[in-house]
């Protein structure tokens, strides 16, 4: 197994200004995943689902390469359930209802063909159940990546320092950096955060594209201007499948090939939320995921000549 | 005359999160013309003070080669005054007070030595004082920038659509883009805005950088990711300023150039929100441009190969 992601597997309903879904497959293993599927073709998901979860859905994730023998699929159950409504900027949504399901109880086994991946994408969870991830592996993976939110900074702090002291690469978005910092300036906020542990820290700031830092180095990832953004849902995980995707395609981990895959995981975000949960992902080709970089070129290229 | 800048010279208070000031120099005429002079040596202003404006600024101005012969000084008269508040996040702020004073019978009178300059910057005014001194050139110039905002928008749209019809280049912020165009989209808000009038729009957002657009190409610069902003006050219109020193400098009005004074006129925002109203740009040396154009190359620059 090259790589591992861990994450919700679950249902949306989403309602956007552009229209409403009832019960789409959502969850950010599924967008992680599906992102990652585009660069590299040795992955496999650990998560849970109920009884209710679809087969034509489990299909399209083997079909990708994407190993599923990790997805507990529990008897009786039902499967997570979130229902949310965007406003009207897109920016802000509101949470309407969050059924946990089968999650509540959710303990992960990592199966012993994972055991030695090279990359751990571990999706938005609780900490706990990311550290039980981490600690089931067989040897350090190469590079460990975490997704986290502001309600686990607020609701269980100490347990998500922890989480975040055992990963190289955090990505949160420009309002949680300040919360977890308590810096405004994301300069000072980044290099809070860098002391936590992790050696990268991503700030996603969604249609204002993406910053990634090391201890010396910062770089820019814009977002491209879309005609429309259709569904923000699932654009901050396809974000990190194509980063982490790209990384264990090219099993390069410097700080320039970061670099690269950041500006791949922008464009697959930018796929993402084009159409309703993922099924914009499903569709994407080799080549509009080539045209999409040369987009991401052709927007921040200039050339200056300094004496 | 190589570029000639119309706007505001007067004086502001500003309350920040990092401090006060109390009736120091602003307009935005002053930040345009003083980033401008990072790069040309041939400007003049047209604008309007009052008796009580200090000596000591007309001074600066003419060291740094900005021709004042247009600036009137009305005996007796009392300079604009603005006083705002920034909120904490330096994205919002709220107007404490606004004194027309001379500036409410400001009529632009063009000196004869200025009516042939190449470049002409419309700093935001109202828009039939715009429009004057556009009227007053003996030739068109080779491009005419235009700085607006939404409280034109509001009070007299039938005069701002009279005057974006006669300029270049339209510079507004992201929210007056949608507030112009009735677009969300900023793709389809540049789209309807530049057939307005403008070849090229550029969308300012603040922190988040600048878009710039023509009617087949968008090229993006990012901000630089700043230790601390410490006041914003005056930050569109150095980049403004910047922008169009650059291209007065270079004479090139072709799009590949345009990314470059975009970068450049970025740089000069960026070195304004460093300190309280004009200060920081009186001292910044050739050295401090050339490193800050290095920190935007080295923040946007990567590295794909496309097959």
């Amino acid at each position: 197994m090259s790589l591992l992601v861990v994450g919700t597997v679950a249902f949306d309903s989403i309602h956007t200004p552009f229209g409403k879904v009832e019960k789409t497959v959502g969850g950010a293993a599924t967008y992680i995943a599906l992102s990652a599927s585009f660069f590299t073709k040795d992955s496999g998901i650990v998560s849970v689902v109920g009884e209710d979860f679809p087969h034509k859905t489990l299909h399209e994730l083997k079909k990708k390469n994407i190993n599923i023998d990790g997805l507990q699929i529990i008897k009786g159950g039902k499967s997570f359930y979130w229902s949310g409504k965007y406003h009207e900027d897109l920016n802000n949504r509101d949470t309407l209802v969050t059924e946990l399901n089968v999650l509540a109880d959710f303990n992960p086994v990592v199966p012993e063909q994972y055991k030695d991946a090279d990359f751990l994408m571990l999706g938005n969870l609780t900490p706990a159940v990311q550290q039980s991830v981490i600690n089931q592996m067989s040897r350090r993976p190469k590079l460990i990546v975490l997704d986290t939110m502001n309600f686990w900074m607020e609701s269980m702090p100490d347990e998500l320092a922890k989480t975040i002291s055992m990963v190289d690469v955090l990505t949160i978005n420009d309002s949680e950096a300040r919360q977890l910092s308590g810096q405004y300036s994301l300069l000072k906020a980044a290099r809070h955060i860098l002391k936590m542990g992790p050696k990268y820290l991503i700030i996603k700031k969604g249609e204002h594209g993406a910053l990634l830092f090391d201890s010396k180095q910062v770089f820019f990832a814009p977002a491209i201007p879309l005609e429309e953004v259709f569904d923000p849902t699932g654009a901050g995980d396809s974000f990190a499948g194509g980063f982490i995707g790209y990384l264990d395609k090219t099993k390069d981990i410097s700080f320039d090939n970061m670099k690269r895959a950041v500006i791949f995981g922008s464009a697959a975000a930018s796929f993402c939320v084009e159409k309703f949960g993922i099924d914009r992902l499903l569709e994407v080709s080799e080549e509009d995921m080539r045209d999409r970089i040369k987009e991401f070129i052709n927007l921040v290229q200039f050339d200056i000549q300094l004496a």
